[in-house]
């Protein structure tokens, strides 16, 4: 976010950044499936020196557990690698209020270990005095818990929550998210919480810098947190993955192998647009050209341009067709859309051409 | 509804109407307390020959335990005398649907049973292929069993809820409704349930007609259903009882015991706005004076006047000023008001009066 709607970079980016910040779903796995180059560019970015963690909304799933289902993929991950939204949370809520306040958690037992983890006091009932509560989610929770909740909120307890994702996909369909029962709360509770460690918040963010010096620390290692302007935010969804990374002031890139498409990302506001685009992981090892606005409008990206012209986005590449040309086409063109927009322009309107990257 | 703002009645309403539609909370009970001249004015009404209906959004308890919990208060109730959402959304279902269809039920014991009971055919799983689900709620109710609801709904099942109060007030607090875990639910599915069965909406009084004609019929009496015009919805609050009359052209009492007050009453929007005013269920066997325009502008009713000017309502009591006449004072003082809302005057920067009733 430096004026320049994309950065370049000469080397590869992960020789440019200490620090990966990962998205799981969409990024390094389908569903039960790994994702295409995932495993091998994440070895390649490791042999660089490149550090690996692994973020998710996720608060049920224990990282041990996470990092298992990564190793099936061929991926090198400890346990402390994986940050969920529960560690995040239950953090959260340590750096607000002193060591062994009680603290009532609704959600997966991971979400109360880490709480204790974190030097709180576990507590179970709204009787006990909770000074904090965190709503987590898992899926046996109910509504006795969501109430549970309510209760202690109202009753002045400070209240956090793991994540805000109003829906979940899952194998039979769409199913509600966290976010939607704490909506629920909200509405008895008539405040929202005091902070959600889930994306698109950047508090996982930080806390993974920490995360990983506070494992270095216990390797005898340098024990400072990674800068911010060394770690780079990489997910398949804008509105998550790369908002967090904006919110929180960190370069980020966008990977094609999930939710976000070329249309989506030449049509994003401000808050959503990425640091850098790629097809897939590959992308991480790999060097991106800057664009660079041209004279007459529009802008070039490598061997391609962009520019609007009659209410249609044009775009040419000065040589071969082949997939790069067309990734940075399409780098040129979001580029030219972002200005547009930015001046004002309504860019809903303007025909897009199709990226066959 | 007939263009006056309240009706009269010179009769006792518990003889100018034949059966009465009760709301429970607020009117004969409060938590685990009666209603002060609850029990007794519905003993006289019944005397009266008015059959008593008690009604409720609640869709976790068996009919049996409310009518139990009732004649704790001293009142003879039935079980088939009390109709529970889950009732109602069982049989609306069987409106929509030919017998034996198969119906997910999200809900406790007594939604499932309902659903046996209208001749439906209850599955376990969205794998089983419900053609229809029915969203209830109880206090164990999980996220499993929400994302079951949302899965179906997704796969065409006919999507129908118990109610859609969006807060439960609770001992310990306010809690979530059922109709915010409806929320999150319409958040997953994309689309709103075809049908709800608890109040504000009007299925509940609907049905509570034709169970009372179905009761008489078992005991070889007329069978027909009490025509709508011969029905006074009774209730404590404006946004589910009362309007759920208005939707459905019922006559309505509002009754100061529990949520609605003057101030409420009197700048109630027109959907909100009850047909009869007492303070409490000794207006079931009382007449009620019938408001009158006064060609000076303002209402009058039994010995009382309520009119606007200079910004403040003015109330005056043309004889002595004990409960009787506050409660006629209130009754023009609404008639006043709604009128003036309805020609366009901004009401609520009108200073009003306190009503001691």
């Amino acid at each position: 976010m430096t004026g320049a709607y994309l950065k370049g970079s000469d080397r590869p980016l992960s020789q440019a950044y200490r620090l990966a910040l990962l998205d799981l779903d969409g990024v390094v796995y389908r569903g039960k499936n790994p994702v295409e180059h995932a495993a091998d560019s994440i070895a390649q970015a490791e042999s660089s020196g490149m550090a690996m963690e692994y973020t998710t909304n996720n608060s049920s799933r224990f990282q041990s557990v996470v990092a298992e289902q990564l190793r099936g993929f061929g991926l090198n991950v400890e346990p402390w690698q994986v940050i969920t939204s529960s560690v995040v949370a239950a953090r959260m809520v340590a750096h607000h209020v002193p060591a062994g306040t009680k603290v009532l958690a609704a959600g997966a037992p991971h979400l109360r270990e880490e709480v204790a983890k974190a030097g709180l006091t576990l507590v179970d009932s709204v009787e006990d005095g909770p000074e904090a509560v965190i709503q987590g989610w898992y899926p046996e929770i109910t509504w006795n818990e969501l109430a549970a909740v309510a209760y202690a909120a109202q009753r002045g307890a400070r209240f956090f929550v793991t994540n805000r994702d109003l829906t979940i996909p899952r194998e039979l369909g769409i199913a509600p998210g966290c976010g939607s029962l704490v909506n629920a709360v909200i509405e008895a509770v008539g405040r929202q919480p005091l902070g959600s460690a889930g994306k698109p918040e950047s508090a996982m963010y930080d806390e993974a810098r920490q995360l990983v010096a506070d494992a270095q620390s216990a390797q005898g290692k340098a024990a400072e947190p990674v800068a911010k302007e060394q770690c780079l935010a990489i997910g398949d969804r804008l509105d998550t993955d790369i908002e967090a990374g904006n919110r929180g002031g960190y370069d980020s890139l966008v990977v094609l192998t999930g939710v976000a498409d070329p249309r989506g990302i030449m049509l994003a506001e401000p808050i959503l647009r990425p640091t850098y685009i790629a097809k897939d992981l590959r992308g991480l090892n790999e060097a991106h050209p800057a664009p660079a606005p041209l004279p007459e409008g529009g802008y070039a990206c490598g061997r391609a341009s962009a520019w609007i012209d009659g209410g249609e986005l044009h775009v040419a590449s000065q040589g071969d067709v082949e997939a790069p040309s067309a990734l940075d086409a399409l780098r040129a063109a979001c580029c030219t859309m972002w200005q547009a927009a930015d001046r004002g322009i309504d860019t809903g309107a303007i025909v897009l051409p199709d990226f066959d990257i």
